[in-house]
C-alpha cells in the first residue's frame, strides 16, 4: 500500500509510524511545506521518501495534516488529480468549513473528514510519538458523502489502529470540540499569559510552578501555527464558549467576594463529577 | 523519632511514607477527624498508631495537614501544649493568616510556616503515595520566628527528603501562589463547569475528552473541603487574579471576533514561552 502524508508535523510524522506498525510493507511517502522538516521525516525515518504533492495521484491512501486554514485548497487541489480509489482523509480540528468548501467537488467520495482527538503539546516531525492514534476517538463527518469503498478502507485502517469510531455532522462536531477541547487551548494559553505577565521573574515561576499549574497551563505549549487558525475558523463557537467560561469566572469570583461558602462549597462538589465522567478514558500519550 | 500527624490525607499520609523512608526507626502517630480516615491510616500503614491531639506534646515533630481554615485554631492549640523541643509545621496553601494569628504565641519559635508544591487531585488517606514530597519545592514563611534548633530540626528532614527550600514573606506567598497555584485551579474547575453545563449528554464529554482536556481539567478533580477554604482565605489576591485572567480572556476574545490573526498569533507565541521557562522542572508524581 502507497501512503501519502501532507505535512509531516506532529499528527503526519506519528500517523506514518502507526500506519507502518499496522501495515509493515507499506510504502510511506511524505511532502511538507518547509524543506528542513521533510529532511528531518528522513532522517527520522517517518517517511520513506520525499515526493511532491502532485504526485499523490499515485498513492492508495492520503493524510492531510497541516493547519485547517490551508486544508481546504490543498485537500481540493489533490482531490483534482487522484485515481478514482484514492481514499483523502485529514486530521483537521475544525470540520465544517471544510465539508462546505468541498461539497461540489466532483471527487468529494474520495475525502474523509476524520479528526483524531489525539495530540500532545509538541509540534515537528520530532514530536511524532509511535501510538498517537491507537485506542484514541476519531470523530468521523458526513459519513454519507465518503463512497462506499473509500469508507470501507478508511475503516479498515482506523480499525487496525484500534480507534474508537463516532459519527456527528461537521457543524455539531465544531460545536462541542469548541468546549471539550478548543477552550481548554484557550483557558491554558490565557493561564500562561497571566502568569508570565504578572511574575515579572520568570524564576520564580519555575521555582513555584507544582505539578498541578505544570498540567493546566501544558497546553499553553501548543503550536501558534496550528492554534491560530483553529480558533480563527472555530469563532463563533469559541467565541459563545469563552463568554459561558468568563461569566462562570465571574459567578465565582462574586462568590468569593461575598465569602459565600456555601455556594463555593457547593459549585467546587458539583464540578468534582468531572471525575466520575472522565473515570474510564484511558490516553496513553501526550498526558 | 516520635512524629505526629494531624490530618491523615493525601498530604498528611503522603507525608507518613516519606519520613518512614528516610528515618526508618520512626514511629508515626496520627489523628483525623474523620473516625474512618484515621481507620484506613492504620490498614494502610501509613501510621503506627491513633492517637489524641492532646497527647501530641509527647511528639518530637508535629505535621498539621488539615484544611487552611481549621489550621489557625488546632496549631495554636497544639503550641500551648507541646514540649520545648517539638517542631510543629503545616503544609498549607496560604500563609499571611496563619503567621498574623501565631504571631503573639508564647511558642511561636517552635512553629514552621512551610508550602510543599505538591499534591495532587486526590484526597484522602487513600491518596498517600510515597515520594510526594522527594525533589519538590518547600517554601519557607518568616523562617527568623522560629528557633535556630527548630528551624534546623526542620531543615535536617526537609533535606533528606531532598527538597528545594525557598524563603519568602507570607504575604508575597500569597500573593505568588494565587498565580501560579490558585488561579489554576480555579481556570480549571471554571473550565469542568463550563463543560458539563454545555455537554448534557456526559457521554459526549466521555467521548471527545483528549488528553488535552483531561490534563486540564484535572485540578477540578481536587478536594473541595480542601480548596474552599483556601480560596475564600487568600480572597484578595484570588480575586484579582480572577480578574487579570478575565482581563486576558476578553482580549483574546476580540482578537479572535476580529480575525486579527496577527495579534492571535503573535499572544499564542508569546505565551509558548513558558515552554522555556517550565522545561527542567521535574514532578515525578502527581502529573
Amino acid at each position: 500500500m502507497k501512503i501519502g502524508i501532507v505535512g509531516l508535523g506532529l499528527m503526519g510524522g506519528s500517523f506514518a509510524l502507526d500506519i507502518k506498525s499496522v501495515y509493515p510493507s507499506s510504502k510511506i511517502y511524505g511532502s511538507d511545506i518547509s524543506k528542513k522538516n521533510q529532511e528531518r521525516a528522513i532522517e527520522l525515518e517517518l517517511i520513506d521518501e520525499v515526493i511532491d504533492i502532485r504526485e499523490f495521484h499515485k498513492m492508495d491512501v492520503i493524510l492531510v495534516s497541516i493547519p485547517v486554514d490551508k486544508s481546504i485548497s490543498v485537500i481540493s487541489k489533490i482531490l483534482d488529480k487522484i485515481n478514482n480509489k484514492t481514499l483523502v482523509f485529514d486530521v483537521g480540528s475544525t470540520k465544517g468549513a471544510i465539508c462546505e468548501s468541498l461539497n461540489n467537488h466532483p471527487n468529494r467520495g474520495n475525502f474523509l473528514a476524520s479528526h483524531p482527538m489525539a495530540g500532545t503539546e509538541f509540534s515537528g516531525p520530532d514530536a511524532a510519538i509511535k501510538g498517537l492514534y491507537i485506542n484514541k476517538t476519531n470523530i468521523i463527518c458526513e459519513i454519507d458523502k465518503t463512497d462506499i469503498k473509500i469508507r470501507t478502507k478508511a475503516l479498515e485502517i482506523f480499525k487496525l489502529l484500534n480507534m474508537n469510531i463516532i459519527y456527528m455532522d461537521s457543524r455539531p462536531h465544531d460545536v462541542h470540540v469548541a468546549y471539550v477541547s478548543h477552550l481548554s487551548h484557550i483557558s491554558s494559553f490565557m493561564l500562561g499569559k497571566t502568569v508570565i505577565e504578572k511574575e515579572k521573574n520568570e524564576k520564580n515561576i519555575f521555582d513555584l510552578a507544582g505539578s498541578g499549574f505544570e498540567s493546566t497551563v501544558r497546553l499553553a505549549k501548543s503550536s501558534p501555527e496550528t492554534w491560530t487558525p483553529i480558533f480563527l475558523e472555530n469563532k463563533k463557537n469559541i467565541v459563545l464558549a469563552i463568554e459561558e467560561y468568563v461569566s462562570n469566572l465571574k459567578i465565582l469570583k462574586k462568590i468569593i467576594e461575598e465569602n459565600d461558602e456555601t455556594s463555593l462549597s457547593y459549585i467546587l462538589n458539583n464540578t468534582n463529577r468531572i471525575k466520575e465522567i472522565l473515570k474510564n478514558t484511558i490516553h496513553e500519550n501526550g498526558k
